[in-house]
């Protein structure tokens, strides 16, 4: 499958900068991108701050689109695109932009760090940005939050007192653990895109259930991932883009906050 | 990071059979691994067949489990060894398998195919797994799915009106793109990996859902899915394995059939 010759034509096109194509108005998944793309300094455009940028978005996961001749069609945003490459799913992106950008491992024969840290990455993703997303939508997706506020409320407290202290317990496991290295860092003692996903997802936990946050942050029980927390945050180009205008404000993205559902 | 002498440790013991370590007694996520590892003939060991294979399970995925020197400890299931790595997350696992199995293109500076069939993977786990999973426990995992009933009968229903042809649309449209290629694949006109999670997926919602997939099938309008589908239980290490007592039943795992939440 490799030497063909769109293979080689892709290979040149890649000294380009990267496109990040997301609905405009709320971080959402596409943020994940984002932290990666700033910490590294990439130049890169972004359609949630184009004019008719959400055109573009509507285009890629339109029914009637079947792709190129390279690239199979994406069915939702953030999509990624790099010369010939386009490419869709959040951990997928980051793993494309990972190595490249100097936030993993390179794939290489003989180092799997990728694998370990695309692990992280993914379990990050499930437990703090996916099962999140769900205590707001735990029937449906297409069915407004209104519609499903009673399940939600029953969701989300079960999410609060259970799968929380679970992720947040496991991620501070990681941090114990050898295989993290010294400093503040998940894997391999240096900063990777999964420590960037962490730092995402819990500033998004927070913005939705800040009283449950403050009282697990206040435990002492997760020290190391409110560390790693705060370690990211101070990084000298995340602290720019944060207090930058191409960071977006929290709304009706994945992560909501209804006072309902929060702890009290 | 790569150069290191456990790097190097690592090369050398690569030349040792796959471990599978997942649940006994449900096909699972960990199905996936092993419809790869059927199908490339590997050799491969596998906990749920092996006695006392549960204590492997626990064991890693025990909350005092800080991982080694090279891996992070998994939260959960499958978990792939292979000499000195372990990881964990199905496409994940996949991701490793694939390419190494000839399930995948290689990952070469340039060829971009693994990051084609990894979103493609990853969106069928999403829609036709995970999605599914959650019909019958749309609240919380850790409650009974009886204590769930009311709303899994809900969410059952807007999965199979809305999210099941959604997805099942979407493969279609992915067949009909020409980075499909020839014949009845997915991507580059080869069997990949993304072809083998597909199988599997509509194998579980066939058994989930067997009345709501039977007028799915019968409209017609996801011809090409089910050729795929048709076209990997053909393949004859598939249907050796399927016929073998290494295919374990569905039964209290992601795929259940509870004829209240079918259509009728």
């Amino acid at each position: 499958m490799a030497d063909t010759p769109s293979a080689k034509r892709q290979r040149s096109s890649k000294d380009v900068p990267y496109e990040l194509i997301y609905w405009p108005s709320i971080p959402g998944r596409g943020e994940h991108v984002r932290l990666l793309l700033e910490e590294a300094g990439a130049q890169y455009t972004d359609t949630a701050h184009a004019e008719d940028g959400i055109k573009t978005v509507l285009a890629q996961i339109d029914g009637k689109n079947l792709g190129d001749d390279l690239n199979p069609p994406p069915l939702a945003p953030p999509i990624l695109k790099h010369g010939d490459l386009l490419i869709s799913q959040t951990p997928n992106i980051l793993l494309y932009l990972g190595p490249r950008l100097g936030l993993a491992p390179k794939i290489a024969e003989d180092d799997d760090g990728i694998y370990r840290v695309n692990a992280l990455a993914l379990t990050v993703l499930d437990g703090l940005s996916n099962e999140a997303h769900d205590t707001h939508h735990p029937i449906a997706t297409g069915l407004y939050y209104e519609d499903q506020k009673e399940e939600s409320k029953r969701c989300a407290k079960e999410y609060i007192a259970n799968r929380l202290p679970k992720y947040l317990g496991y991620f501070e496991r990681v941090l114990k653990g050898k295989a993290s290295g010294e400093g503040p860092w998940l894997y391999g003692g240096s900063l990777t895109y999964a420590d960037l996903v962490l730092f995402q997802c819990i500033d998004g936990v927070k913005f939705a259930f800040p009283n449950a946050l403050k009282r697990l942050e206040g435990s002492g029980d997760y020290k190391g991932v409110f560390e790693l927390y705060d370690a990211v945050k101070e990084r000298p180009k995340i602290k720019e883009y944060l207090a930058s205008d191409r960071r977006q404000k929290y709304s009706e993205g994945i992560y909501r906050h209804y006072p309902e559902l929060d702890e009290e």
